[in-house]
């Protein structure tokens, strides 16, 4: 947890793939204070046309080739404050290896602690396998 | 905002998955009289095998390649009806488009203001950079 | 209802890829009691490093090429108990395929009976054309 899905055009090589990958892990973990290996990630790379992504009537430009979608699904518990530092940590970490903030979409979803298994079909968070996240705004 | 997700099989031209995903945007300003540009859309083709969506027991017929599965993330605050509405405008502007209202297939899920950054880390809603959608219902 | 992603790496043949959606099936259908034909999955198969699983500082090893990540979407009003039963029946169902419990990670999103139209843009739970599933728990 979480789990992050990052939807991109093909057209990088891997190397770059795996840079905004890690920038975006980098950003969650810096704001949420979680372990570096509570990392779920899932990149899909997609043709021409199947992304699109506009302004919302914001006024900005998108390169439309570069656009980066990030959905984060992860525990209720942060604030509005918190989601916007990860915003902010996304936008600035991703920023350095190339993405430009006008090609940067988030969407945040939240779930419970009871709706994550790591492994084994155990509930990890549930049988005390792991500490549940606690309130870190 | 919304997030639409869209997973078709594989073998329409790079027009027809257009015509797709602007007729499932199409449906949803129509319904949720939400800005032209406020489109968000993420679509994935798959090959044989990877979409299973049988008939719940209806008893109907799809059409196996011709499935559209079409995931909704958006704002909490849409009444049932609305969602009627969405869903009943989705299968209309399909049709339009030659998809089957048997092979429609459309998932909802809610999320809050905060949970969005459309551009630059920002969170536009909450910055009040974009009005906070209301309740049109 | 449910939806279920089903993110994997490239690799294995169509034949294996049906058996673990056949398995993450059949889990599902045996823990929440939905009808055999209540089934919609959608599969992502995905090439080198666009999955990256950690281990959530467990200490357990993925095979990293056989990581399967399921996302649940599904009605609210399951038990923490039936979700564990869920997590475990798949792990159960998913090892009888050739899927070790360390390459399993799962997340369970909720919404509800409103936010499901399985076909023609009805909503079947709403209108009563499907019976709202209750708790079985």
């Amino acid at each position: 947890m979480p789990l992050i899905r990052i939807d991109i055009f093909r057209g990088r090589d891997e190397r770059s793939v795996q840079a905004i990958a890690d920038a975006v892990h980098k950003g969650v973990v810096e704001v949420l204070k979680i372990p570096e290996r509570d990392r779920f990630q899932v990149v899909t790379q997609h043709d021409p046309g199947e992304i699109i992504a506009l302004d919302a009537g914001l006024g900005f430009e998108r390169s439309v080739t570069g656009v980066v979608i990030v959905q984060i699904f992860t525990q209720v518990g942060r604030s509005t404050d918190t989601k916007q530092q990860v915003y902010r940590a996304l936008a600035r970490r991703l920023g350095a290896v190339g993405v430009s903030g006008n090609d940067l979409f988030i969407s945040y979803i939240e779930n419970s602690a009871a709706d994550w298994s790591f492994a084994e079909g155990r509930a990890q968070y549930v049988e005390g396998l792991l500490p549940v996240p606690g309130r870190h705004d």
